[in-house]
């Protein structure tokens, strides 16, 4: 079975955020599949979604201190800073965490590892909210 | 259904490229697939697969600007130097950026957001042409 | 079809280890599929799975030693550090590499690139066995 549908995540403030919860519980066909995977693809440019630790909150604070320190916005030879200098950065964080994931799906649920959660990446001050496009496959 | 063809991308010059129509082009029987998921794996280990903004050529200028900076060729402890100072860091790119991606279809295209294009990163001096792998499944 | 698994990968040292033999000889069912895909997804948030060069160990050492300096644990933003100055760096190359990979099948056999493997990335000084989930489906 093929089941595709939009989800729209909250808006968030600069930083990694678990949304574990937010896409499972948004995901109704999730408990029919036994066997599948679910595909999650954001339709933005400066926010990311990757895999990581689920408890002690410092690891998204430490990723994100290490990523605001190594991907600065003030580089001498960026070019595209128009739109402020949280941006080009944001862009360099998507191709480094990635936009889009891939998960196992078994018993009706996502099949993660007992530390593992999902985090949304997000890259701007103000991104607002962020859409992106589940797609549950399996049997 | 599945569709699996190895696509051939024309050489490019060290840095970013769009290449999302050359994709999408290249693949006939994407318009019959309703909802489903293309995967797309290049098959070298020196130019990666990414997703990110389909406008501003300066978004691609900057990224590579900054791994060019970042991840440079005369690092002292680089062993494999044989290649030239443009391979290591292409090795290095590869693996940060990635070299497969798997992409949402929704009524015979591929569903992006607006702002969203398919990257080629080639990251060697004299890359050449690339070959991927484009698996097409759905229904 | 669709095939789950669990896989454990036996303990190995900080670094890069070639895994594709040991992936591959581990499903059974591989050899049965003509079209498909396989997903590996590490249940782990310390370690990593890439694709990169399947010959010179000196390009796995390069890209270790290039994280290793450029990933310290000593950074003084760090928070999570209970766990040792391993640790944090390794939940970075976690998501900076990521932790689930999809590959293309063809005619029974990973479709793979020439100079293609996979490699595991085990971000820890002890790490011990990591356990994944393999997810094979095609026709």
């Amino acid at each position: 079975m093929w089941h595709q549908q939009e989800l729209r995540l909250a808006p968030r403030s600069h930083g990694f955020h678990l949304i574990t919860d937010e896409i499972a519980g948004g995901l109704e066909k999730l408990s029919e599949v036994k066997v599948g995977l679910l595909h999650l693809q954001l339709l933005h440019t400066s926010a990311s979604l990757t895999l990581n630790e689920n408890a002690d909150p410092d690891v998204r604070h430490d990723l994100d201190a290490f990523l605001r320190e190594r991907v600065p916005g003030d580089l001498p030879y960026f070019r595209h800073t128009l739109e402020g200098p949280d941006d080009m950065p944001a862009h360099v964080c998507a191709s480094l965490l990635g936009t889009q994931l891939t998960l196992a799906v078994r018993d009706g649920r996502l099949a993660l590892g007992t530390w593992q959660g999902i985090w949304l990446g997000e890259h701007r001050d103000h991104g607002g909210a962020r859409r992106l496009i589940a797609t549950l496959q399996g049997e």
